[in-house]
């Protein structure tokens, strides 16, 4: 596929085929369902949902835009299907001090995913999977515990529900790890990854019972695009030969360490330093005071950017090493101490 | 925009847009729009529709799916929005013998587009577009009149709807002009022209009046493929030098007229021969027979592609020549001699 939005798309098809072939036995759709879905309708244009989080980042075709839900500009007058949306975890920082809030906080998110899921089975609209970032990006780089995508992953297995989890973000590398997900300690293997930014093109793996039976379900005309195959094995041999993993961890303990820092120096300008790998982030006190010190980083010549409402997103490259990170650290200090940002 | 499906899903985003700010006086979305949105709920997400044709293809995201019905096997087990559909013309060949039967036809269907916008309007659920194949390509090769256009734009344009013209498959040359809808003599362009396939990536071609107010609305990671432009500029250049566009005329003529005279000499096997430029096509009685010319085609070093239920579809590369058609009219005209083929 060309982009993860198409990736996360045919993600969301291949687990509703997966869903509604479960609910017919095995078997392939009937006569009713090919023709009643020439009229959009029932059995054959089923009433399922894929749940997904508040918060969440997705992408913006009107599939994808349903389970999207981190900016009103991308989805304000665009019709969209009605979904189910739980809340995510909003964790205080630093973890340290707010271990037990946290632990009620996920606790919370996780009850109310269970009871949608359930209480879908009965509404005629039941959930067919459920989509979730390792690290909600768009949305301002809310991190969830290892703990809390393992309970998660269990409430989707015990109610048959599928688990795709979106790393077109988080996945290649930034977070330390090839995927984000493997910081978790999974049971078994998420059912879905889908992928793309860094793969250089995008698409999902997945295990195998989630193959559809037959062909041309999952398609499209151009069917891959092998000189960026190509391009892909280049960027994984460097990745290995040139210890990029390694890296992003070793950068990512001075760039959390130096925001930290910062953010002790700097108390009513930064918040919330947080990171995994060098997917770092930190809040600043209101969007105009993120905005004012975005413009300023790049005044010095550092391309910053923002997520959420307030956040303040460190993306670097994978060769973006210690010594890289300083001069950032640097900077940023510089830009923090002129002292007019609010 | 990275394929046809993605830019079919970016025009209607940018349909609604235009709908819902013209529903505004002209104004930015409300507050009440971005909170709501987030909801999924009106006025944020507006119950609008993009009205569709029975035996249109465009696309397989979500959104392209709910205007997609040429084969059930692309829709089957997937949730859809319920937008409204409306019949494509089928019209019979030769046109010459059925001039007044496919003008009442066409009228039929046209009246059944009126109907449709104008009650919507009354339902909840307006029709904010039409979006159109000037060939329905994956349904069957359905063509249809070059009044019936004109008029189709007429009964947008009377009642406020946009008209998008698919031209994934029909674009670039292929009907002996650059797009298919110059064919038309339409009155004024349409609002939206939508590529891909040749064009080497997708987008679309607009009115002013559809560019979204504000920044962020229509929008993607990768902001196009300059390297794709480049690739393009070569091939529009080459196009304009070796005079394609003729060639594709000039090898249609050749096309279309050996197809009428091999449905002439096997009229128990060829029927419906049509075409415009080289965008040409043929009917077979049922699909296993088409199957098995497709098969004896392909075993004499011909491929070629079947399209809807029962029917062969011509789509040579723009550099194919008159002295090539004679070449697969020979072969053709060798499979069917065989006399095996029902």
């Amino acid at each position: 596929m060309a982009c993860g939005t198409c990736a996360n798309e045919n993600a969301y098809k291949a687990v509703f085929i997966w869903y509604r072939t479960k609910q017919r036995g095995g078997s392939m759709p009937s006569k009713e369902d090919l023709e009643s879905c020439m009229r959009d309708m029932p059995p054959g244009s089923p009433k399922l949902s894929i749940l997904s989080f508040q918060g969440g980042f997705h992408g913006r075709t009107l599939g994808c835009l349903a389970t999207s839900h981190s900016k009103p500009i991308q989805k304000v007058d665009i019709p969209s299907l009605v979904w189910p949306v739980a809340p995510f975890p909003q964790l205080r920082y630093p973890l340290e001090l707010y271990a037990e809030e946290n632990r009620r906080e996920e606790e919370r998110c996780l009850d109310a995913v269970w009871k949608i899921i359930v209480e879908s089975k009965t509404t005629g609209q039941p959930v067919a999977g459920i989509v979730v970032e390792p690290i909600q990006a768009e949305g301002g780089d809310h991190h969830a515990s290892n703990t809390f995508f393992r309970r998660l992953q269990r409430i989707a297995k015990d109610n048959d529900a599928a688990m795709i989890v979106d790393e077109v973000q988080t996945g290649v590398g930034l977070t330390g790890r090839m995927w984000a997900h493997e910081h978790w300690g999974l049971e078994e293997p998420p059912d879905f990854v889908t992928f793309a930014k860094k793969m250089l093109i995008g698409g999902y793996y997945y295990k195998d019972e989630f193959r559809p039976q037959g062909g041309y379900r999952i398609i499209n005309t151009w069917v891959g695009d092998p000189a960026k195959l190509v391009l892909l094995e280049a960027v994984i041999r460097v990745i290995e030969e040139d210890r990029l993993l390694d890296n992003m961890r070793e950068t990512g303990d001075v760039l959390l360490e130096g925001l930290r820092t910062l953010e002790n120096k700097y108390p009513d300008v930064l918040d919330g330093s947080r990171g995994q790998g060098s997917f770092c982030a930190v809040d600043c006190p209101t969007e105009a005071v993120r905005n004012k010190l975005i413009y300023a980083l790049r005044n010095k010549g550092v391309q910053a950017g923002g997520c959420g409402e307030r956040t303040i997103r460190c993306r670097p490259a994978l060769i973006f090493q210690p010594h890289h990170a300083e001069m950032f650290l640097d900077i940023f200090n510089g830009v923090l101490a002129q002292g007019n940002i609010r």
